[in-house]
């Protein structure tokens, strides 16, 4: 045991040194995933599943409050019903898995596993909705999905993961180009709130935006090391997908209409970027509010008479308002620091007999590693205060990475520079052209058109690319 | 929309006219689910999503209090993991899909989608538990599967089905053993104190096991029509998964072992079995626990002054105790009293002009239709002692008709009897040979041997099939 006691504290590869090896070295060493036989597919261990729990748990009362209903469609979509969009069927056949075999059968028509469920919901949708009282229609999936994936990444990019997707219906465009925007800043708002990471938002150029999609809508966190992460899209359909699917209803008016149509969804790819905006050199950092583990209690002197009853009894008190978990192993307290450490644990609380005595504990904040004496007096309030400030500090330093490295190209030539010597977001304006977008992703090695942002002022008149009279500003950057 | 109202409440074919067109009529009429194009899959719509959002948060609460974690594992196995076990394979290989092509390429490999995941939790564990210091590992997921079905019905059996199942390891057979009685308990009482069903449990003989194990253990209710549903099965494996996965670990005396495995799940069937357990002619009837709304509240003369106010006050009073819904629709109360019977609300509250002037609202009972008024003084404890008493009075109901259509045959020329006029279960003695288990199958259309029960005296000394030396007191009936 010894030998795997010390397998778990190994150090981590620093991440100023190999920042993708930091990254896999935090997703094994905190036991978030496992690799497994199955090519691009990963096992979500009990901690790592235990985020995406408190993750669901959040999201799914945010969009129950805002009138959402769950349900659960198939996982299969026959072939002819993915190709009803066009647009659609383009951008997802070429990296969906098929199944062609049932049982000892050939499939008279192959099956592809959902890479996303638009086509499904249409299907059902063309059953249910006859008259505008039967709209809106604001429904939400959690599921599994497949994108068949060349090279992967635990939580960034795997052939299966795990997300949710709504897909709502409703009598008018208008309604529906609110829907979009307003979960839009439903993931925002989760992004702030709970995961304390900050974000650009905006709308996706033609070129990026979703396969069938009129427009879509986009939140891109940047990473501690200026990448950026597509954290979660909405998009707009307008009634592309109900006219390929004839999906109509009778309107106020007794006439017969095509209804508006929106998909949204963020997936376990949240957990990726949390790691890699939060974590440091000791492992992982995490969020308050998705934190398996709120605090740790590691007795001192466990031994002595007394601590692990005072121990146990600190937890006793705390079960109640935090996800507490006592250490009561024989593994050493220096060991089981680097542990909690690892795992990114917001609040260690060291006592031993010296505590006791003095009726108080040490305190450890995870993010900054500060360390006070706290009464027992008020622990809770104390523990709720530092987990309140935890969430601030690790949102503003998230957001001054973010600012710090944002950076204004003017012109072409400052536009390559910045993009060969530093690392993250170019504010830069763009003609609107998509062979500007694929010049600069060429000439770059891959800056793309994050999104056109909602707020900024133009930094110049012309395109940083060719020159040309400048349409949109456009912060751009390169992506997990 | 007069048309989708009358649509919506047309009365359903009757129980005794045709259980089978019964049950489709009440998943279609209670708006449970919706077909799709997709082979023996379903669209599982919000109400029937909602029930299933119950059980799992009931469920997943018991399995964390013995002490589970949740995991995901991937959803594809390659063939060559799942032929590892050689039961196992052979048991699910005939009833599995393929896939064969991941995006533009042939794989070189075929991936089977996952029947059940014991090859995968085995790969894992090989990863994970090296020494006694890292069992039990009490690992559980939730997830969908798939078995390809020829012929399927809603909830009951379909192609791909939601379920949860439960994978551990232990050090001992004795722990192991231990596990699996203790999982079969929790589904046990899960059913009387949640779902209000009572079932008979016991043992699987050889012939119904699950492929692979050395012992199924099962949870058997019986429908309303006397046919029984495999309820929720617990399994134990002995050390042969291990072995064949080569999973070892240094036991407390420092010799390389194989450790002791069980698995056990429940599935959205579950949700077909409250329907055929608990339902009647007028549609769904829901226990109180997993009702999406407990409480739906009609207001009555609802444009007279005061009405819709004071049923809107009554719901913000009860809301944050029941799951309650106000339906202030422009139907009429007699379309809505049938559509919340249709959806099997346990609780219907109507509120009118007289009613508020003599303090008091009019409560009716689902289950027996009871209707009384009460006084709005103290509704809530008034709900919460109805709710409490439907429960009870639903585990009652259904307990009767289990015990009514339980019958005792104490020879073949009895058992043959019964199997042609009475449906229900039979209780009746085996001498152990499959083949006399293989031969009253085909002599009663189906009926099988449901399980060795854990409580039952010996009802004859002979075998009801062969007349040799009884073994085993069997409980026996046709299945769905």
């Amino acid at each position: 045991m010894m030998a795997d006691q010390k397998k778990m504290v190994t150090e981590i590869t620093a991440m100023d040194t190999d920042f993708a090896k930091w990254y896999t070295d935090v997703v094994k060493k905190a036991e978030l995933v496992d690799y497994s036989s199955v090519k691009g597919c990963m096992v979500i261990r009990p901690y790592g599943y235990a985020i995406w729990e408190n993750i669901q748990k959040d999201l799914d009362a945010r969009f129950k409050e805002l009138g959402h209903e769950n349900v659960y469609m198939p996982m299969f979509i026959p072939e002819s019903l993915l190709q009803k969009e066009k647009d659609h069927v383009e951008g997802f056949a070429p990296e969906v898995a098929w199944v062609t075999q049932g049982g000892a059968n050939k499939l008279t028509e192959r099956l592809c596993v959902r890479p996303t469920s638009e086509t499904l919901f249409c299907e059902h949708y063309k059953n249910i909705i006859h008259s505008y009282r039967d709209l809106p229609k604001l429904y939400n999936q959690w599921c599994n999905v497949v994108r068949w994936e060349k090279t992967t990444r635990p939580f960034l990019r795997t052939s299966e993961f795990l997300w949710q997707e709504g897909h709502t219906m409703h009598e008018t465009e208008e309604e529906a180009r609110e829907e979009t925007l307003r979960m839009l800043k439903c993931y925002t708002d989760f992004y702030r709130e709970t995961l304390a990471i900050p974000a650009v938002t905006g709308r996706k150029t033609e070129k990026e935006k979703f396969a069938g999609a009129l427009e879509t809508y986009t939140v891109e966190p940047m990473m501690h090391n200026g990448v950026a992460l597509q954290g979660g899209t909405s998009h707009y359909f307008g009634d592309g997908f109900a006219r390929a699917f004839d999906i109509t209803y009778v309107d106020r008016s007794n006439k017969l209409q095509y209804p508006f149509q929106t998909s949204w969804g963020v997936s376990t790819r949240m957990i990726g970027a949390i790691i890699m905006t939060h974590g440091d050199d000791n492992g992982l950092v995490l969020p308050p509010k998705v934190a398996p583990i709120q605090v740790a209690v590691i007795p001192i002197a466990m031994h002595k008479e007394g601590v692990l009853e005072k121990a146990r009894e600190l937890c006793g008190r705390l079960k109640g308002l935090f996800r507490v978990k006592l250490d009561d192993s024989d593994n050493s307290p220096g060991w089981k620091f680097s542990e909690y450490e690892m795992k990114g644990v917001p609040v260690r609380l060291e006592i031993g007999p010296k505590d006791i005595e003095q009726n108080q504990c040490v305190l450890v904040r995870r993010d900054n590693r500060e360390k006070n004496f706290v009464s027992l007096d008020n622990l809770e309030q104390e523990i709720t205060r530092v987990l309140e400030a935890v969430h601030q500090g690790l949102y503003e330093r998230a957001l001054a990475n973010l600012e710090g490295k944002t950076y204004t190209a003017r012109d072409h030539e400052e536009f390559l520079d910045i993009a060969e010597n530093k690392p993250g977001f170019i504010r830069a304006m763009w003609c609107g052209d998509e062979a500007c977008e694929t010049r600069l992703k060429e000439e770059t090695g891959g800056v793309k058109s994050r999104c056109i942002p909602f707020d900024g002022e133009p930094v110049s008149d012309v395109c940083a690319c060719c020159g040309k009279p400048a349409k949109h500003l456009v912060v751009w950057g390169k992506q997990y």
